[in-house]
Parts: C-alpha cells; structure tokens; sequence
C-alpha cells in the first residue's frame, strides 16, 4: 500500500482553506471517505495525523479539514475563542465550513460517495454534528471530547447518519445538563445515537499536546481514552460502511 | 477447536447451584476465564448461550452462574422478585453468590486465575459489580443492560478491576439519578470505568426472549444494541487480558 497526501484547496463561509487528503492509492475502488474535523486551534499534527490513520489503518479516504483558512493554527485560546463564538452561534456559517468539504470530498474520483462520515475533535466533534444537522447525506458523525451544544438542536429530525459521542466523564467543560440535553435531541429526532463516557478522563483526552498546556484538570491526554475511543470509533464505521 | 461443556456443581450462600462451564479443550495453556451472571429470571438458554460464546469466540473459559439453585429458572417476574430482593439488599448474601463461583472457577486447570472477569445481563449485570465491589481479583466487570443500584457503593474503593456499564439510553427501570449516583460511586473509588449508552434503547436489549413478555415499551430485544454491546464488551475483554 501507499499512503497518498494532498494539500486540497476549497472554499467555505468566505475563507481559502487548506486541507489535508490523505489515502492509500494501492487500491482502486471508490471508497469510504470520512472528514475530519480539528480541535479549535485549527488544523494541526492530530487531525491531519488521525487522517493519515483513517486511511493506512482501514483503506478510508479521509480529509482533514481546515478551520481558520490557509492552514493556519492558532496558539493562544484567547485568540481562539473569538473566531469560534460566531460558530457556535450561527448554523449558517458553521453549517457553511462543514458542508463545503463534503462536497468537495464527494466527487473525488477514489471516493463513494454513498459511504461517508465525519468526526472530529473538541469543537470539530461539534461540527461532526453540525454536519449530521445540516441533512447532510453521511452515514454517522463521531465526536471525541465533544462539546455537545449544537446550533440548531431543533433541527435533529434531519440528521441522516448516526451519532457516536466519546465524553470524558470528567470533562469539567461538559456538564451533565449538556449531556442530558444532548440527549434530549437525538431521542426527539429519532436518532440512532450512543454516547460512551470515559471514568477519570477529562478534555482533549486524545491529544498528547493537551499536556504542554499545563492545565491537566481541563486538558489531559489519556492513551487509555485515546485506544478505546479510536477502537469504538472504528467498531461505528465499520459498521455503517458494510 | 472443540467445544466442552460441563455441568458444574457448587455450593453459594446455601444453595446447591448448577452452572454451565463452557471451554475450548483444543487448547492447551490455562487462559482468561469469565464468569456469566444471568438474568433474574434464573440460569437460561440466553445466559448459557453466552458463556459458550466467549468460549468458541474467544476461547475463554466462561461460567454461566445459577441464580436460584438446581439451575431452576422462574418465568414470572411476580416470582422472582421476592427472590431477588435480598440480594439487592443483603451484601453479604449477594457477595456469597458471585464469590463462590469464582473461586470454582479459579481452581480449573483450564483457567490461568490471574485472568479472569465477569459479565452480567440485567440483575447479572450489577452481580457483577457486586463482585468487584467485594474486592474479589477481577480485571474487568461487564454489565448489560444492568441495574446500577448495588449494596455497599462505599466500598467502591476495593474495586480491583474495571468496570464498564452497557445501558439502554431509554431504559425504563434506569433514571438519569441512577446513573449519576452509579458514576459518583466509581469516581469516589478511583475506578477505571465506562458507561455506553445506547439511544433508542430499553431494558433487555440483548434478550430475544424478553419480545415474549409483551412489554416492549420497557423490555425489548435490539439486534443492533445487542451486536455493539458484545463488541464493546470484547474490546474491554482483550484489553484487560493482554
């Protein structure tokens, strides 16, 4: 096999992004593709790694998205913060940034369409479910240490794929009342959803840079969290792409 | 491979209890060995089933418990409760019937006793966390579609294993106050711990028989619910046995 990498321009909600396609080119048949949403801080090592892991370790096409534009990342969560308010307040542009990279992603001659998903991290688990909201045609939206406020919980009737939330239970970012009515949606929209919390785990549980932040009772890598979520995340798309 | 089945004689908290043990005898080296706690309905087909799966799937040993003696089973819930309620109450009479067990289990020539764990379906689910809250040597606890209520939560602390929890999202006889209270209980005892929920769920949702009862707005088997909870459960299985 062998690992394919491009740097693939698109546009959304008014920014040049810039994202990272990752796929093995030893096989020939259209395949299953899955987006990648990255944490806030944009699209990163982590996303664009776990992308390359969707397609060496399952034969996925998997594109990394871009969040801010151009590729940029951003350090500080002061600066971050900003940026991500008008997309936890508006379902057009959030709806906008996830939407386009689908479209994109669908007319990939290496992709089948019929057979595509999303997950994503801290805010790009959010956006996953943004995407499933938006009546986006994907077969499941997985979010890893999630937040689990949607724009337009309203609109859970539309959701097409199922729902995989993997929470820290000690996420001090996620209360039990996010949680319930996180769940409050997807049963009103009929969903076929699970939500898998993690004992003694908290934020950003899959990334080992969580640590660097020195804020280990908010931000803590887990490897324990990080093997059983990518595992429970595997066990969902293999599922829904038999 | 071959298939062994042995009907296994052991005395628990003053019962004569009839198990199912359940091997493959094409192996030879002692290996991982699970106990199998069923439903409160008494020691049936579903529970036995279970336990030669692990057996052929997996190749562990796996001991279908009895619940109420002789391998009897009682079809009427009007019955069983009564049967039930000291164990829900009594820990030491709980305790009695999930420890003996394991020590039978543990002595097998079959069995390397520094692996083993328990599952358990419905009333059998929280048996076995009664089992690791006894401190007995576990390395994980299972329970599907399990009651979360035990009788000593305080002594959480002696829980040697990890404990995962497989729960139907929209399980009648599970509020959401149980729920909390069950993950106040593991993180008070530094427990290593998961709960699944399962959207759309109810109660006995890996029961094909609990269709018979005609209550499916509160017992109702779920092929899908039933098929990720297994596999969720084997992730935690081969992790825990490595």
């Amino acid at each position: 096999m062998g690992l394919k990498i491009e740097q693939l321009r698109y546009e959304a909600d008014g920014l040049s992004m810039l994202g990272h396609l990752a796929w093995d080119d030893a096989l020939d048949q259209p395949r299953p593709a899955v987006l990648v949403f990255p944490e806030a801080f944009g699209l990163g090592e982590h996303a664009k790694e776990r992308a390359e892991r969707l397609a060496t370790e399952f034969g996925f096409v998997a594109l990394a998205c871009d969040l801010h534009g151009n590729g940029e990342t951003i350090e500080s969560l002061d600066e971050v913060m900003p940026l991500i308010t008008p997309l936890r307040t508006s379902s057009d542009k959030v709806r906008d940034r996830v939407c386009r990279p689908l479209e994109v992603l669908a007319v990939r001659p290496e992709v089948d369409a019929g057979r595509m998903a999303a997950i994503g991290f801290c805010f790009g688990g959010t956006m996953s479910y943004e995407l499933a909201l938006a009546g986006a045609d994907i077969k499941a939206a997985i979010g890893f240490h999630s937040g689990l406020e949607v724009t337009s919980p309203q609109d859970s009737g539309q959701i097409k794929g199922k729902i995989m939330a993997l929470i820290g239970a000690d996420d001090p970012g996620i209360t039990s009342e996010q949680r319930a009515a996180f769940e409050t949606m997807l049963r009103t929209g009929g969903v076929d959803w699970q939500m898998h919390l993690y004992g003694g785990v908290v934020h950003s549980f899959t990334s080992p840079e969580a640590d660097l932040r020195g804020m280990p009772d908010f931000l803590r890598y887990d490897a324990v969290a990080d093997d059983r979520s990518w595992k429970h995340m595997a066990l969902l798309l293999n599922e829904v792409f038999q």
